[in-house]
């Protein structure tokens, strides 16, 4: 089975586990099987590996989420990187020309498209099977999966089924309704639209052709910011006549406010946390090493990161977004390909962060020209390389480093440290990154 | 004048900001008169300096509030230091004895004594000083002050004055009552005892030695732990005939939780933080650098500081103590006669902390026997002596020390530097003083 999962933009509404680079399918919250906590992003590609241990998943996505995808779902995911915003239309080309010339897979295998962020279960992925094996049959050129609506939701896009059977011919689309509208709609058997199909490589690759004057994958990469933004839905679907839908009955939930995610919390802490026997209905979920103590509180959401700290009602807490935008707060953690890192503190002139590196890992070789770096190595082994000379390092071993230097580190063991920039201009632009082999 | 101010136990109940050592009279949450926050303790001191800029102001306290004090109060109050704690009987008999032979007043001169926590505002000020002029009439031994209770409290002792006049004969003392014998009390022209009154120092002075075996404050202090815990109500007010009480009609609050204190802020938000249009009667006090967000609270008290985060309905927040007292939290931030300092991190095997030097000060000369140290100065200038070895340092000179070597640090500007700490016991027992000198 071919998977391209749409990984999208920035979570601002569940701020402060989610910023600018933490999306939020990254918040680990859900209890995984082991008994640690996996995010949405870890959760629903268990879930794709659990039905197929071969699927070839290939994750959809920005530059800025690469580095946390492959430290969230290891090596052996794919990425196509959208060099820039597009919409789903162009980043769907992008994806499954990537699968055909860079992948290898052939125009006649069905390929699955779904958003990477719902909350699901184990039925969910059986149903992923059938809808790869239904595109495969080619019944029709594109089949969707239709969620059965619980509620006349105003939220959602519905999809208008021929019959109520299991598998039927669409016979329209509608856009977001009104509650009265919805009622009507459930009536005629209509599905929610969760924007989840399936299709054989060659019809999406020769629509894409169609539709934008492109070689080949690389060559669509390379003018991939000059590609008008256009929805999937809007390019494609709208305009094709052969759609079959097939009816899903099982969970599905879009988290996407702090109100919906704690519903599908297991339990109301997460984190060094207490509630005193008065709270009800509060969920904490604390990311930082200090406890927090919640007493008397009542439908209330108390999140804390290293990037804030946020307490709201539940129902107010879908309020967010403007307060949010409002900030002016650097990223304060994020997770890296090679590990994380976590800002300790900042002063005029200095920063404070403690990195972390996963064994076998390494920073990029890279300079800064206006500031100057010290690394205290408090945990592990590995090596750093300053100037093109190397060294085995363990805690307690300190190097300097002037701006201007080159500098990286190489983790043997899992390695932290804690990095003290000194220097009048402290910015993350400042870095001139190289390759090593040409020292 | 002179004051004793009795600066009492620690403050759990007003938790994160208040600490084993750093008790509620240290939070810094009123705006003082230059728009700086000031603590209770500073806003008392502020006050009798403002009335009698000679005052002799004496803190009666702990060994480890002493760093604190003089951190915010300056180095021209004294301190009565009590070895242990051994009620208010033993403390002002101490604190009395120092003052006299230490500091050298009279016996026939007035003292006051009175808590350093109430909130108050200036006519309280000139109320005290109206208390020593009248123990320097010397028509009572005792002359306390009495609050005009503002309701039937439970929460205080009662004083009985014979008259309704200003000034009276005290006729007896009431224990706590319940709310109908308050309100008899009331009805009898009856006032709140805060536990603040003055006497001459010779006739305290009297009393300590008839009922404590002392030659001086020396010797007092000496066998201060072998004395027996008593207070002075009972040991003293209890047992004299002749006690005069002074009216007092202004404001005077004990601001011992979050709601209580709370209610005395000039402003809802103290720290980086916002409320939503729909918080209502909502404070937040934040002490960490991240932002907090509150939407949607009514009622709630949010403080945050680097020992932890509570967040609480006001009125629940008074039942907070046996949750407090199961936190296992080391104290993360602390004010001390140098300067302060802030734990940034605590890892098996190091903990990194940032270090804040005032002009002019300096740590202890000290060695540790099972850690090395790696100093990181971030900002300011000043010296290092390491085994003797003195050094100038600026923002970007690392030291590194053994275990065993000994150190310190002499800020001549402000001076912060990061010191990251390595070994397998971290504690902070582990600290060998010495005397610079000795080298």
């Amino acid at each position: 089975m071919n998977i391209i999962l749409l990984s999208g933009g920035s979570g601002k509404r569940l701020w402060p586990l989610s910023n600018d680079i933490r999306s939020k399918q990254f918040i680990k919250i859900f209890k995984g099987k082991d008994g640690q906590y996996e995010s949405m992003a870890q959760r629903m590609y268990r879930g794709i590996r659990t039905i197929d241990t071969d699927a070839k998943v290939t994750v959809a996505t920005s530059k800025s989420q690469s580095s946390e995808i492959h430290n969230q779902l290891g090596d052996n995911v794919g990425i196509s990187v959208e060099p820039c915003r597009r919409d789903t239309f162009p980043a769907i080309a992008l994806a499954t020309s990537y699968l055909h010339d860079v992948q290898g897979v052939s125009e006649d295998e069905p390929v699955v498209v779904c958003p990477v962020d719902p909350y699901v279960e184990d039925d969910y992925f059986k149903a992923l099977k059938d809808l790869a094996d239904l595109a495969s049959k080619g019944n029709a050129n594109l089949t969707l999966l239709g969620m059965e609506p619980t509620y006349p939701s105003e939220k959602y896009g519905y999809i208008i089924p021929v019959t109520k059977d299991e598998v039927s011919k669409v016979k329209e689309f509608k856009e977001k309704p009104d509650e009265e509208t919805a009622k009507e709609y459930l009536k005629q058997g209509a599905l929610w639209n969760g924007g989840i199909f399936a299709y054989k490589l060659g019809y999406v690759l020769k629509r894409a052709h169609e539709l934008i004057d492109f070689i080949d994958y690389t060559d669509l990469f390379n003018k991939y910011d000059t590609l008008t933004k256009i929805s999937f839905d809007y390019a494609v679907v709208e305009k094709e006549p052969s759609i079959d839908v097939l009816r899903f009955h099982g969970v599905w939930k879009d988290l996407g406010t702090w109100n919906t995610l704690t519903e599908a919390m297991d339990e109301n802490i997460i984190g060094k946390a207490e509630e005193d026997d008065t709270c009800e209905n509060t969920h904490i979920i604390n990311d930082l090493d200090i406890p927090v103590l919640a007493m008397g509180l009542k439908d209330v959401v108390v999140s804390a990161s290293p990037d804030g700290i946020l307490i709201s009602d539940k129902h107010q807490s879908s309020y967010i977004k403007p307060y949010i935008d409002k900030l002016e707060q650097p990223v304060m953690y994020a997770e890296k390909s090679w590990g994380s890192f976590r800002v300790l503190d900042v002063e005029k002139g200095s920063m404070t962060i403690k990195v972390t590196l996963t064994p076998g890992h390494r920073m990029n070789y890279h300079s800064h020209e206006r500031r100057d770096e010290v690394w205290t190595v408090i945990s592990g082994t590995g090596r750093t390389i300053v100037d093109g000379m190397e060294q085995n390092v363990k805690a307690g071993d300190v190097i300097t480093m002037q701006a201007g230097c080159r500098h990286t580190v190489i983790a043997d063991s899992e390695l932290q440290l804690i990095e003290i920039q000194l220097g009048k201009e402290i910015s993350v632009s400042d870095k001139k990154k190289y390759k090593f082999d040409e020292e």
